[in-house]
């Protein structure tokens, strides 16, 4: 189970849970591991098994350990509980139950025809790698990535304004490739009206990737026709504003009216960009589930800091956050910048 | 002189500057590599002599490659020009020169006694790594070390004031490894009042270093009578304060004063520790050689910035920082928090 946690962990946040999964001998050896690399692509009970059938491993008598109960519903892929039976695995081991309306009850399926089920080993490391994850689920909104790119001092603009660019192209990538796996990028009105950005998924040379997310402006102000972000890609910029359809205006101030909204569009997946009163107000609510925080080697002294002023009194009430170990080490460099992964640390019953 | 420049990174920044030695067969093979571990331990020269001989190497015929010209003069080590003529090392091929009055005269020295020199081999890259320790030496003034510890959000107190501990006990303790290599450490007068600090260098278990620098409160107040920073350890903090000797009130607002003030009581190293109103002092006078930035990862969303607003306009005019290689990787986790070691960034030349 360890070996599949620590597979878990090489997957990415967002749409579904990360997973990990393990083929154990009879013998308890580690077969063969795998895992889920994000929406669309195989379950890690997927994954694994076709690791052990392209190395020809015979499944009489293996183990399957997985981190999360298997799924039994068809979503983008086909239910896990139908493939462990068919691949004729006979015993499994899952930590924790998916909760989830539409796919539990994977571990009863297996059971009923005849597999040996049982659960509960590590159920807490399991339960603490998806925690956020579980907690969406259960609240029936999108899962919330944050991402900040700020100076050394907290800064994301300069006292005239000018922010483009403060972190470097390794670091704008990484946040491209994030866009290009949610389901909406969302900003607030001041940064749409301010930076006017585009808010499409590009790759290194500026071309679109093909999957572009909605791009959402939480705003009470409309947003103006001409704006970039109505646009989208392959539509032209000429004199008569185009859009593609996937441009969403959200009249309102409320982060959770949002997410509500775009939970009824079939997000389940948001990337918040800014600025610091959409962050802000987005951490003030308990909203951000995973945080990205890419920070440039660059001291600006004076300008905006990258969240608006928030209640925090005193030292003691400070939200505090976690290393996320999933996607990479915590900590990195990318070019001259440093990436910080980071999650909510749990919260007490109290709060 | 590749492997020298990497053994160079070992060392620490401050009173001295980085150096880095190896010693070389006659057919081009590295034999030893050694490197300086900061004031008051052997030079590079001597390190790397001192494992050649612990292994019983034949110095005949060897070569010794240096990233820095050899001292000529007897400080708290010996010369190692005379060390390198005594061991009978016949070829020596230096990076850069020693600029510095005290210690240049080594290359000479050598040639003079029938040693065959060389020099300039990486002189770029030897330079590169020492550009502020040799600014700070041709200005004659200390060599500067800036650290600020601060939140996720660029915050070092909360709008009550409290600010004891936004990062943990590893982050901490890291920079008390600092203090206690450095020959004074420098606050402002707002810091001395607000946290009352006691400004010694103390191990994991809060017992003081053998080694205690000096402790400056730099600001028009004079500092309180009972301010713990005059008492210094090993002194009662009863009703009668009393001090060690080595506190230091620097009646003045401008950093480069306070620097002469400090270089004429001898130090060569110091370390400033804010407040926000001295750091961006520092800062912005260009007087701050190496910067460490401790950062934990909670979000205040209010309080006291890390530095006061400084007189940026446009993002082209920020100060721009970069990885500082030495002591250890640029960024590193201790603990729940990030350690990211910078320099600035070389000053061309129409600044």
């Amino acid at each position: 189970m360890a070996a599949a946690l620590n597979a878990a962990t090489l997957g990415v946040r967002g749409t579904n849970p990360v997973v990990g999964a393990a083929l154990l001998s009879p013998d308890g050896r580690i077969l063969h591991v795998g895992h889920h690399r994000g929406a669309g692509t195989p379950h890690a009970e997927a994954d694994v098994l076709a690791r052990a059938h392209q190395a020809g491993t015979d499944l009489t008598d293996v183990t399957m350990v997985i981190t999360l109960e298997p799924c039994n519903h068809t979503g983008r892929t086909g239910p896990c509980s139908r493939a462990i039976l068919n691949a004729g695995i006979q015993r499994v081991i899952f930590a924790v139950h998916d909760g989830t309306d539409a796919a539990s009850g994977g571990g009863t399926f297996l059971a009923d025809h005849g597999v040996s089920v049982r659960h509960g080993l590590m159920s807490e490391q399991a339960t603490d790698l998806n925690d956020r994850w579980f907690m969406a689920q259960a609240r029936n909104r999108p899962f919330v990535t944050l991402k900040i790119a700020q100076s050394l001092d907290g800064k994301v603009a300069a006292p005239d304004g000018t922010s483009q660019w403060i972190t470097g192209a390794c670091a704008r990538q990484a946040g491209h490739s994030i866009r290009a796996r949610v389901d909406a990028i969302l900003v607030g009105g001041a940064t749409a009206r301010t930076d006017n950005p585009t808010l499409t998924a590009r790759d290194g040379d500026g071309t679109p990737f093909d999957h572009q997310p909605l791009r959402a402006v939480m705003s009470r102000t409309p947003v103006a026709h001409d704006a970039r972000v109505r646009r989208g890609v392959g539509t032209p910029g000429g004199s008569e504003p185009a859009t593609d359809g996937r441009f969403v205006w959200l009249d309102t101030h409320d982060p959770g009216h949002a997410l509500a909204r775009l939970g009824a569009l079939g997000v389940t997946h948001v990337l918040v960009e800014g600025g610091p009163t959409v962050s802000a107000a987005f951490l003030a609510a308990d909203l951000v589930d995973e945080l990205w925080l890419y920070q440039a080697p660059l001291i600006l002294g004076a300008g905006t800091p990258s969240l608006a002023s928030a209640p925090t009194q005193t030292l003691a009430d400070a939200a505090r956050w976690r290393s996320d170990p999933v996607a990479g080490p915590p900590v990195r460099t990318l070019g001259e910048d440093v990436a910080w992964h980071l999650r909510p640390a749990p919260v007490s019953a109290s709060q």
